[in-house]
């Protein structure tokens, strides 16, 4: 396959984000790639805070990839940082091409240059593939992910 | 018990949150009571960012409780913002007492005023305890948490 760039997210990528996030089981659910205003006020949102990286892989000018990473500084663990991986997507297309793994590997690196001691993420418990994914990466399930709708 | 106070933790509160991040089984091993110099470099990052409410729960005079909100914005789910909380710390003599339950149903309301649409967490699988209490409070375990120390 030919060369793949992983770069920040620019608001034209809004369209091509969107649409990975619908082309998913549980995000075509919820997701609107017919209606992007709400996607645009997130995204102006997210480029203004230093602590978001939103990134896109890019492969022959179209975006096949996305993931964003959350820089979280706090108290615990002596003052540590840690990032929090969200919305990894990968396109249909390019599943099993280890662009997932490619997507992650950034994503560690980036939090290393970011002064992080802990890279986490949730995945929903549903996505056993996702799971031995992540195990191979290094990452350990060690905790219950809960959450609440409002 | 006498009334209780969740306010923002003040520079002079970072004793006390450290004694109570450090006075728990998996905190024991991981944070350092005697040297507070990374914890006040991270208050100060803290205090910074509009997306970060570390907050106590103070009673009569006494900071009693903790914990860490975070406010994320994302282009997933129509741009849903979500709010992730962490550091969640009830001191010894207060367990049982309710203090719990009031500092989620405190996250729980700040989420909703500042618009998030998800409320998430993760607790290690070996707390299970608190597994059965998120549970009480309407959150579903329906994640698996991942994480990779750096």
């Amino acid at each position: 396959m030919s060369d793949l760039e992983i770069r920040p997210a620019a608001h034209d990528d809004i369209p091509a984000i969107v649409a990975l996030l619908a082309d998913d089981p549980l995000g075509a659910q919820r997701e609107s790639p017919d209606d992007l205003v709400p996607y645009e006020s997130a995204f102006q949102r997210l480029a203004a805070d230093p602590n978001q990286h939103l990134v896109v892989a890019v492969r022959d000018g179209r975006v096949v990839g996305t993931l964003q990473l959350t820089v979280i500084p706090g108290l615990s663990r002596r003052g540590a940082v840690r990032s929090i991986v969200e919305g990894v997507r990968i396109h249909s297309g390019e599943r099993g091409s280890g662009l997932g793994t490619q997507l992650i590997e950034w994503a560690v690196a980036e939090s290393r240059l970011q002064g992080c001691q802990l890279v986490q993420l949730t995945s929903d418990a549903t996505r056993t593939d996702a799971h031995r994914f992540y195990e191979r990466l290094g990452f350990t399930a060690s905790h219950l992910g809960f959450k609440l709708q409002l």
